[in-house]
């Protein structure tokens, strides 16, 4: 089988890319529909990229203080009902359970959407005096969010995430973690995954239902969408006061705590695919690749080939995480085309005559190209090509990103870019509600942040005309 | 505050050993009681033991070629009653989910109390031939049965575990596979939660829902219960049939796969406090203990002291789990009651008078015993002991065990034996169900297990005198 007729079987990128998506998911083996409507089931080869995030993530969690635990999936209606943005935004896609062990219940419970409510009631309990402060806790979990329509990763009615919940003794400390937690989330996505981040704060429309402030990375998808990819709330006493969340302060009086709360999910793996892939298949960086190096024998039955391979294979395999693809009924092409379509960064190409002359071939997933390498410098030279790849990866997005970012000055360049090409538009912004309104009416793009990094480029809001306040990035949104 | 008052804060283990246990979960902050009725919160404390589980379990898995993977939370009605034992089995304590997004659920879904029923509808999309077997899946999640009477840890509505589920092209393979993670389990109580079990094959009243044999490791508590650790099924082809989960076999014919299912969860943390505590709190081993070491400085204002104590948790905290106890506002006493209470293994107690002769004194958790030691020797003696903690903590529990052991040939003696002291009671039996529901009816007492190891005590059953078929161990459980 050609590489052509293997391109055959996925849609093409630029034709349909949402198409294109789905015929990753499904062709990587990331991902399966399930009976359960809405619902995905992540085959291994999916976990085990979700595997390397969360323990990227964890570890950089641990290191800036946090403290893993785990709370009640089912959360009482009163509760949720507690904070009154909060349910507004959460109720109306909820899962309860009104029926268990054999008898309709007299409170209906939902499936946690997000934990806020259920954690600072005990938050409530446990916390008596500044001296406890802070709280830094985060689970590891799955929610759930009816969505009406669902795409696998990307918008799932059960998803996977963690949700950190962190209560300090004053605004300003909780301030500080909102940040800090964003940081790490722009760290996992940029150095692990390899892809660029916009950091900034979401306007007053688009932030989390219950927070003061929401702090958001958002990312660019190949055909110039953005992706929100992690956020960080700053709730002041919005939940500690409903809840009861107080301690004895250094003067010796009763003060409620201040909150924040911030989250990432399996939504990165979608992020992944649409950041990277092309019509070969998925394109992994090395540093999430389940498999990093694959080892494919040419000539299998040759004499010699066989061993060879095997010994470069244990050679390697306690330094990077290798694969060795040995099956005898499929050719090497087979096998070139199932590894590049699994987003393998790298494969080693060994045959008869490479053997003969101490060689063997690296194919690079991102790029194609094809290097020759003594054997004898496999190690090395595959420790900088790893390198090379996830550098190279970052860059190819990161020239995107710019490429694809504009200015508009006015509602009709707003549109007129977006119909030339998808992309992220800077426009600066009075902050009314009613003008962001108005230009998702009109565009289809939703505000995505308002950058940390400043910058004006009109003294003008671009919708009404009047006074700007910030400058707001906006695109159309996955 | 000494010692003896510190004991009173929690009831006397010999007393009632369930409101100690009762208390050890609370004044340990391991977990707490919640909103949400049946379902706890584990604590950070609490969760650092069980992610070391998780770390120590899943690493074993990995090594026996277990992938993990994600299956739905929630499972249609239609495909729990697919099977009949199953759904017997499960049915009445499940949670129903009946309304989600506003509307009213066309099909009524579960949270899942376990999931062969959902795994074995992908299985059946993902299986062609026997060349894509076996598979060997497994899944660290959240499950939930609406049990009437719960304890936390031990029989919670919601809790954590791990369930595998594998399929192979022959009974063999699976029933070898049911065998082997049977195996790891006992590794994982046995080596590093360091209590012992017994390994043996459930009798048909006590098997799984749905399985064709149970096999499972059976802890004994220190009031000399019996606690069901850790299960392994194998299924036959039970789901594979309904579910038509087929592959083309050797002979290029359809054939059912054969199956295996296994588990351990969040019960085991407490397995660990009801085999270990004592009256001054949690006894932990040193493998699994977040903190394995704690210093605690005395005379903490005196020069120098406390530079000490970080100087020497500094050159020990890349090595060991560390923590430093450095709270001006509380006395050594109380933090060693503290530290007592945590379970941590060992503790360096380190004053100016020790730092004058260059030593410091370490005292065991399990045993009280205080060492004098050389500063210059400290790494070598903490590695010692720790391991001598985790061995002597295994001996004590297995001395018990086989202590609490005792024969019966009648119902008389195995009422007597149990009326003297809890325990495990060797005893002969036909087979016949209802000889198990009488034993059970007057004694209190199930059948654990019949041993992987082979005895005879006798040739007739302990109930009907009938002709025995096996010795079964029998003890009233958790």
């Amino acid at each position: 089988m050609s590489n052509d007729e293997f391109v055959k079987e996925i849609t093409n990128i630029d034709e349909d890319f949402a198409q294109w998506y789905t015929d990753i998911v499904r062709k990587a083996e990331l991902a399966d529909y399930t009976d359960t409507k809405g619902c995905i089931a992540i085959r291994p080869y999916g976990y085990a990229i979700w595997e390397n995030i969360q323990s990227y993530a964890d570890k950089k969690f641990k290191e800036a203080g946090v403290k893993n635990a785990y709370f009640p999936v089912l959360i009482p209606e009163s509760l949720l009902e507690k904070e009154k943005d909060h349910v507004e935004g959460f109720a109306p896609e909820v899962a309860w359970v009104t029926e268990a062990g054999g008898e309709k219940l007299d409170e209906k419970l939902c499936i946690r959407p997000t934990s806020e409510t259920i954690i600072n009631t005990l938050y409530s309990k446990w916390l008596k005096s500044w001296k406890d402060l802070p709280f830094v806790y985060n689970q590891w979990c799955n929610v759930m969010r009816w969505e009406k329509e669902t795409r696998p990763f990307l918008r799932s009615r059960e998803f996977l995430w963690q949700e950190g919940h962190t209560i300090h003794e004053t605004p300003e400390e909780a301030k500080e973690r909102t940040i800090q937690m964003l940081e790490i989330y722009a760290d996992v996505v940029e150095n692990f995954l390899a892809i660029p981040v916009l950091k900034g704060l979401k306007t007053e429309t688009e932030k989390f239902a219950g927070a003061e402030e929401t702090y958001t990375i958002e990312t660019m998808t190949y055909d110039g969408k953005a992706l929100q990819s992690g956020t960080s709330h700053y709730f002041g006493q919005n939940f500690t006061v409903p809840f009861d969340v107080k301690f004895q302060n250094r003067d010796g009086k009763p003060e409620f705590a201040y909150e924040t709360s911030w989250g990432i999910s399996t939504r990165l793996i979608g992020g992944l695919i649409m950041a990277h892939g092309d019509n070969r298949g998925l394109k992994l960086p090395p540093k999430v690749a389940p498999v990093q190096v694959i080892i494919i024998p040419i000539a299998m039955h040759k004499e010699g080939v066989k061993e060879k391979a095997e010994g470069i294979f244990n050679s390697l395999k306690d330094k990077y995480r290798m694969d060795i693809d040995l099956r005898d009924k499929v050719s090497p092409g087979y096998k070139f085309n199932d590894c590049e379509m699994k987003g393998i960064p790298l494969r080693i190409e060994i045959g008869p005559r490479d053997i003969e002359e101490g060689k063997c071939v690296l194919v690079r997933r991102d790029n194609q190209e094809k290097i020759s390498v003594d054997l004898a410098e496999i190690d090395e030279r595959i420790g900088e090509l790893l390198d090379s790849i996830q550098n190279d990866m970052f860059n190819v997005c990161k020239e995107r990103m710019e490429k694809k970012t504009t200015v508009a000055h006015n509602l009709d360049e707003f549109k007129a870019n977006l119909d030339k090409e998808q992309g992220f538009i800077k426009a600066m912004f009075c902050g009314d509600p009613e003008c962001e309104a108005k230009i998702k009416e009109l565009t289809s793009a939703k505000s995505r942040c308002i950058p940390f990094v400043k910058e004006s480029v009109d003294d003008k809001c671009v919708c009404c005309g009047r006074a700007a306040k910030d400058l707001v990035v906006w695109a159309r949104q996955y």
